[in-house]
């Protein structure tokens, strides 16, 4: 019977769907971070530190004032009151980047901006408010302890201080820092470099336009945006038909940290990617106990995670959420868990789940509740762009009355 | 006197501070959203729709099977049961992107598999698990409705409907929408060009080390970072000395969307930022009542927007993100409001602030609690990365006691 592997498994489904807590503990034992490569500061944002950043120069690197006023020595002023005033000759003036050359001596004061250099002698600055300066003179009526209003060198960072650690995501104000700092490249984690393989002989690329029978590859376009999200770097390869030959080519082909096949995950005669991978590598997951993506399959090649993600684009994208990305994250050094949003929330109605999987569940959010979206079938990809979010209904669990309190995990960032 | 400028404004501190909340609704009635340019889809994912987007086609564009089985005509099903089984001939098999090319008669039935078409004549799928098939004949002990697991044309999305409007920030699976509607290229809201300028005597470029009485520029790495993070395409212009006419020069020749310019951006001889505003174009705000960013200047030059930012760090983000960042979070279509995560933390000190300003104060999180940082100076970019965030305290209040709960602003996202 020539046709009899068409649905042969499938009939009965999935003998022996893994259940997701197993699969996330798999690629939490199996998948490290990769190691460094060194950047360019100003290009640094958002990359994760793989070692931890000492300061080899103090910021400030020199006394500087805080305030715009006069450098003094502080301890002439101790006895200056508004009934005793005292006269201090201005013998110059220091700027940012242009400081006063000579020294302050008794009798003495330097006008000063702030963050300029506090000049030799002086050991404080008196506010420019506090004073009044008339023909080269300044007439100070308030005593200034030692050290007012300068920043002491290395006030802000001491030299061999650790001011960023290893695992750090840099912030904007990090690359000021360490520019400041004197650093030109840091030692980051290097971006997971993920390809993409899309088959299906019904598939049109993307920008072509749907005719007859013939659907368009949605997949590839939101893969390697979710990809670069989670910091990798995606590299789309060329469509391919369900031809056994060219898809294992393409698997044996790649070289990238992570592969990424959509399409073909499942049992049917034209799947071939669950075959290929254990017959190449590994194939250590075939079937999760999670709807809609329980046509997923993950295995090893050479030591790299490949994902077999369902070729339903919802199913993929819940695939790719809870097992790809995460181990994308995990590979870049960056925290695994979704990156999303998560807040809790009333149920407008009822959540219905089968005990022993996991459910994907969208849910739009109205009024502060949260309203499961109501589908017929896991292939509604508009679900996903109508939906503000999704529950992970736990296997344990036959679901949520109304009313419950559930966490969604909001599609959008703000 | 020649140096009476040095300070003579500042002596008073400004004479006029705007309030902040005043600030924020000038910004908001001025800026405006930028206009729309073509985008290829792939290249799409976080940018902002600047229309709607309105299918052409419909998705599925033919009934296809939700579920593997055997395309039957339902209405022939109706009377089976285990007692009574009913023969169907197999005439072939639809698999995606391979329909079936002929009609299903009476008494026949084709094998399917998820996402073919459904041939004509049949209406239904019977799934594989509940027929069994034996020698070119499917045996089938249970009857099916018409429709039954057929994901018919159009039900997803239909011709015409408004997918996505104007305003979306686009997310992964938006791509794979488009995509499988045939749309090639979007209308996105422009990326605000922002031009970045930098002047100091004291400011050595990045990547250098400093050395003497100069200090490395931070700030200049620190706006692009988050230029980009609010969608916007930053531009570095070369570091300038603090010469009048080389500024003036530097803020003529810009023509982008947004200039920023830190540094000289005060009222000392030095700041010549401000009256050059003032001088080309017009300088609406010129201090501000918001510690420790109050030297900030705010103005237009041809209609643009100009931030004068202060040039000690600290207040430079702090303005940055009041100001120049909600300006181009509007110029890019973008919610305008802080792009940080917040939350309500009991505090664990007290914050002590004054009347009459906003202050921003960093704060780290700790065992849950906000802890606000001690600092004696604004100048201390440290403390903006040793921060976990921040709280505003608004101009009313006097500060919070220890135990209350404040708003806090998150800098990391997750």
């Amino acid at each position: 019977m020539p046709t009899r592997s068409f649905f042969d498994i499938r009939m009965r489904g999935f003998r022996d769907r893994a259940e997701v807590a197993d699969v996330v503990r798999l690629l939490d034992e199996r998948v490290r971070s990769l190691g460094g490569e060194a950047v360019a500061v100003p290009e640094a944002c958002g990359r994760v530190l793989a070692e931890n950043v000492r300061a080899e120069v103090a910021v400030p690197g020199f006394d500087r004032a805080a305030m715009d006023g006069y450098a003094v020595r502080a301890e002439e002023t101790f006895g200056a009151g508004p009934y005793n005033p005292l006269e201090l000759r201005i013998i110059g003036e220091s700027l940012p980047g242009r400081p006063f050359a000579g020294r302050v001596a008794p009798g003495q004061a330097v006008r000063i901006m702030t963050g300029a250099p506090v000049p030799a002698g002086a050991d404080a600055v008196l506010l420019a408010e506090l004073a009044r300066e008339e023909a080269g003179v300044v007439h100070v009526s308030e005593a200034v302890s030692p050290g007012r209003h300068v920043g002491r060198r290395g006030e802000d960072v001491e030299p061999g201080r650790t001011v960023l650690s290893a695992g750090r995501v840099l912030r904007p104000q990090d690359l000021g820092l360490l520019a400041s700092l004197g650093v030109a490249t840091v030692h980051v984690i290097r971006r997971p470099r993920v390809d993409i393989l899309i088959t299906g002989d019904e598939l049109l690329p993307v920008g072509a336009r749907p005719e007859g029978f013939k659907i368009v590859d949605s997949n590839s376009v939101m893969l390697a945006a979710l990809v670069k999200r989670d910091g990798g770097e995606p590299r789309t390869l060329p469509l391919l038909p369900d031809r056994r030959e060219l898809i294992r080519d393409a698997m044996r082909a790649s070289v990238a940290d992570v592969l990424l096949v959509s399409g073909g995950s499942s049992v049917g005669q034209e799947d071939h990617a669950p075959s290929l991978l254990a017959e190449l590598g590994e194939l250590a997951i075939h079937g999760v106990a999670l709807r809609p993506a329980s046509p997923t399959g993950i295995g090893f090649l050479a030591g790299r995670p490949v994902f077999l993600l369902p070729g339903n684009p919802v199913s993929c994208l819940c695939a790719y959420d809870l097992f790809a990305g995460r181990s994308i994250r995990r590979l870049g050094g960056r925290c695994p868990e979704l990156p999303y949003r998560s807040l809790p929330l009333p149920l407008e109605s009822k959540i219905v789940s089968a005990v022993g999987r996991v459910d994907y569940v969208r849910v739009r959010i109205q009024d502060g509740r949260a309203v499961p979206l109501a589908v017929s079938g896991a292939s509604m990809l508009s679900t996903t762009t109508i939906a503000d979010g999704f529950v992970l209904v736990p296997r344990d669990s036959e679901g949520y009355p109304a009313d419950a309190t559930v966490t969604v995990y909001r599609y959008d960032d703000i």
